[in-house]
């Protein structure tokens, strides 16, 4: 980033060479808006090997565009810049001048955050906001019946191609047993950008796009449509850089996170969100309180509304897509869990059942409510209705505080809609597979159908190391049972910050966890890559088969590690039985052989009685 | 193994120090019997800091006890010898006289062959089998009432140290939400021996305990046991060597494989096995069909029923507990895979399929069965019965091919339980999530109660490199639904053979996959040892944390790779959130707030009504 600093400018390029590296036999293309002729929605194009050709879901931006210029330092090109003013609902204003302290009251290197500042002058934006007495969120505009943009660019991406789908949706057509268990979800066969509307306004969709981030491309976190995943990123006080944190970002979406939440509490908070979001095609998340405990030293009794407020309009100026509140944690509750193995595990809610005790008063997030849905609205904040009692532990899982806790988010849904104010609930955490239904029918039961957004849930406590794999058995079910959005759990989660390589484990893991869930709940043509894939792997076609994968470079590799020569990739085997005992190998020749038989047993067939195959006896 | 052999030494060596290392903090301990005096059975405890001790089901054999001499080229020593001798009805004989071709037709390098055989003339034993007329299984002494060694081992097993348990186990009973659903179960709240030689009768559980194998270890099988996992290793003729296969079975154990599956294909199958099976305590299993095959030259036209008999024999005076056959691929059923997308991808099934084509004739394993039965009885094989047409791809689920063979299987069940042979059913494979119920329920509706042994499902096709996780999803699930034991899937499923630091892999995930289930049943004293995680989470007692988890190693290896010193093992706070943001630490903090607020607030409290907090009042 700066030429006296080697060290970040090696990141940096790396970042950008790793990040923006087409995927192998892959092909960026863009699918055109009907309502809006200027959209171009992302697809990633697949060419198999056979000439046939698998379109998928395209969530990492245009880093893989080899066609986009893209500057970190500058930020990414606006997507929805137009369309925003075209609403001719906003307007640009000074903004909230920043201060000291919005990187932190004690930065230590001083010296290095005014560089970092400097760097980041060609990201900084002028903001817009709603003019007085408007409302810009997309929910308001739903309710009114207005398709916007946003809503068409969302149902050409949750359709995708149909077109190569086509042979494989026949299958699920034909034979019931394929058709999913949509669990009460209602799932058109086509997503119209009318239906995205009706979502919305239903408020059982979110599209999160605050109107000072247009870089962002356009996506929906609902029940109906496909489930998605979120991947933290963020320093801490103890590690990790800004340029680490743009690249885990980068790499993140590369891998598929649909949304990224900035969960920083160390140095250079402000401006490392300045980073982050200028250069984020998809959705940012904070929790606001975070940085506000910062504001004030650490001393969670030293919160007011005022510090939170400012820090509030200080984000939504920057772009910040949602919000995490912790409104739900009334001092009523906290009572509720002095009896739990682990009391409060949410950083946020710990921070406000400090301050409701050591006040011995209702959370002000509570009691202002209403206040910050005046600031959502003006800028199109979504809320993430933080689940600040969340169980942090397996026997403390759908107890009476998480369920009280509920039933005031469910509260403040209502509140939010009354203001148009897109709105998503925060879940667990820590539930056993066999309490995950009721987890999941008390929110359907209490929150109104608002999407739910759960974090895992972790199955099992034993795992730690490997909770990825813990609480993606509890996200897949979860999802399937109507969960909109999974937050995905690192190998490093309970033990310390994710590195570059967390980050890919927990999104591999999670895009699984979704997708399972998409084929469970019979998404139309979820299936269809897994039939691509399933084929490619019946064909012999290698190449295809880790192309059309989660990770081609990892299958590829493993792959390797046995079998490294290029004929391999044709070879009709693998090293896991060795060239004679393939049995799909074996299947192919079944097939001939069943050919060949029915034509030279024809004659001895006719002879007894048409039936070929010997029916089926009990064992003497 | 030869002192002209640096290599093999040096890997052995290896083998030796990895797998014999106890775990940290832990001490292998045994509990006797009480019907019969002389059981050990073994535990592992783990001590914690703050003086309470944990103990956990040990499937690592005496490998983890640092009393035990053990010597590879020897074997380990026998835990049943004087039990089968004990019951009177088994002769010593020659055994089958060896032949070249037991370790495949084509060995390209006789002289190392002759050398590996030379290192395993330590591990040659006479064989056992029935006295003429007699039945030695587990099943025919259940049936007449008789408790074995065998049974009162398992019960001791399953139960484990039930004292640490008890305040954890207490929560279960006071709250209703934490009791499991064990989804048709019946699982009692302490196994006696009686339950189990009871559930045995019934067909519902099986010992694997061939009596060659006295080296095994007694574990069951069964719908209200825990739910077990197996880990498959095994060369194919591409890789691998013996000293490797012996390293992965001792390493799958260590990590808490409760099966392990010789699958070998590739060359000295036969010696491979010595050394396996003379060096476990935990059950082998076969798929006697490979080695049968490389007898042939790999042409699966040319096996006969005279073939596969002797290999029978072969393997079971060699010691292997449990044989997978395939004997319900029936010819008639060979047509129903015609349309299916990937075929048949068992390997056992497709030769099967092929054989039937070939000879267009009835499998001669299913014409005879009964004929296998007299064989398993006279060494207590139990059958593991294959499921050759289970379905490849998630297109191919449940499918007409798939229950028909399943029907099959359970009619063959009927006739291996007229023999009083041990039995279990193998099923899939590929099952997207919302078809699982359907699989479980129709193997419980066809097989009689046989325990279900399935291959994940993976739940989704599109995750080449991580079908572990993609598996165990589907593997938890249909573990809670009624699965006694869980076939591993590594990362390396689809790519390639698996090396050591997969079959760990694997191993973890089925772990993870097997505890969900077991405390999703409810199965008493599943859930201590999260309890006892979470609590020593709570407590910052990071040590504990790491040890009570599956893998201590990898749990110390991500903590220290951010916070390396050893005060960060007792601070109060990790990497993830620093010093300020554990939610933990503000969790006491509120706790001890709390407390001391209760006091300072009770005078004022006296007098407004007797209302500490503040009632829930609906947001303005």
């Amino acid at each position: 980033m700066n030429a006296t600093d080697p060290l970040a400018l090696e990141t940096f390029a790396r970042l950008l060479e790793d990040a923006r590296a087409p995927f192998p036999a892959s092909r960026k293309a863009y699918v055109p808006g009907q309502l809006h002729a200027d959209l171009r929605v992302p697809v990633r194009d697949i060419l198999l090997t056979n000439g046939e050709q698998v379109s998928v879901y395209d969530t990492s931006g245009p880093y893989t565009d080899p066609d986009a210029a893209i500057d970190v330092r500058r930020g990414l090109a606006s997507v929805r810049g137009a369309w925003i003013a075209a609403r001719g609902d906003v307007e640009r204003y000074a903004g909230r001048a920043p201060a000291a302290i919005d990187d932190g009251q004690r930065s230590e290197d001083a010296a290095r955050l005014a560089q970092l500042r400097a760097e980041a002058a060609a990201l900084q934006r002028q903001p817009l906001r709603a003019r007085s007495g408007a409302n810009v969120t997309q929910m308001h505009y739903a309710k009114k019946g207005i398709v916007t943009p946003e809503m068409e660019y969302v149902a050409i991406r949750e359709n995708g191609k149909r077109e190569w789908m086509a042979q494989y949706m026949a299958d699920a057509g034909r034979e019931q047993r394929l058709m999913g268990n949509p669990m009460g979800a209602s799932i058109p066969q086509i997503i119209t950008p009318e239906f995205v509307r009706d979502e919305v306004a239903r408020g059982r969709a979110i599209i999160p796009a605050n109107i000072n981030h247009p870089e962002v491309e356009p996506m929906a976190i609902g029940r109906n449509f496909k489930v998605k995943i979120n991947a933290n990123i963020g320093n801490s006080a103890v590690t990790s850089s800004i340029e680490e944190e743009v690249e885990k970002l980068v790499w993140a979406i590369r891998w598929g996170a649909d949304n990224v939440m900035d969960l920083s509490t160390g140095k250079a908070i402000h401006t490392t969100r300045d980073w982050i979001v200028r250069n984020a095609p998809v959705p940012i998340g904070t929790v606001p309180i975070y940085q506000a405990l910062e504001k004030v030293g650490g001393v969670a009794e030293d919160l007011t509304w005022a510090i939170f407020r400012d820090t509030l309009v200080e984000q939504a100026e920057q772009g910040v897509d949602y919000f995490t509140i912790h409104a739900g944690v009334r001092l009523a509750y906290i009572q509720l869990t002095a009896q739990r193995r682990t009391g409060i595990v949410s950083r946020g809610g710990s921070i406000m059942a400090k301050w409701c005790m050591a006040h011995h008063r209702e959370s002000f997030l509570y009691e202002h409510f209403e206040d910050i849905c005046d600031i959502m609205k003006a800028y199109d904040v979504s809320f993430s209705l933080g689940d600040g009692l969340r169980p942090g532990c397996a026997s403390d899982a759908n107890d009476a505080a998480q369920f009280a806790e509920l039933h005031t988010l469910g509260e403040l849904t209502q509140t939010a809609w009354k203001h148009d104010v897109q709105t998503m609930i925060e879940g667990p955490g820590h539930v056993p597979m066999h309490m995950i239904q009721a987890n999941m029918t008390e929110q359907l039961n209490t929150c109104h159908g608002a999407p739910f957004y759960t974090l895992g849930p972790l199955t099992i406590d034993i795992a730690p190391g490997y909770d990825h794999i813990a609480s993606a058995i509890g996200a897949a079910m979860i999802g399937w049972m109507g969960t909109a959005m999974l937050c995905y759990v690192t190998p490093k989660e309970h033990l310390g910050l994710p590195d570059r390589d967390d980050v890919k484990q927990g999104i591999i893991a999670y895009k699984i966890a979704a997708h399972a869930a998409d084929v469970a709940k019979g998404h139309p043509g979820a299936r269809a890559r897994d039939d691509a894939l399933s084929q490619a792997r019946f064909d012999f076609r290698w190449e295809d088969q880790f192309n059309l994968g989660l990770d081609p470079d990892t299958a590829r590799a493993f792959h390797d590690e046995t079998l490294p020569k290029d004929a391999s990739k044709v070879a009709h085997f693998c090293s896991m039985c060795g060239p004679k005992f393939c049995s799909m190998k074996i299947t192919q020749e079944v097939r001939e052989f069943a050919a060949r038989g029915l034509q030279e047993k024809a004659v001895e067939f006719r002879g007894t009685g048409g039936e070929l195959y010997v029916p089926i006896q009990p064992v003497a």
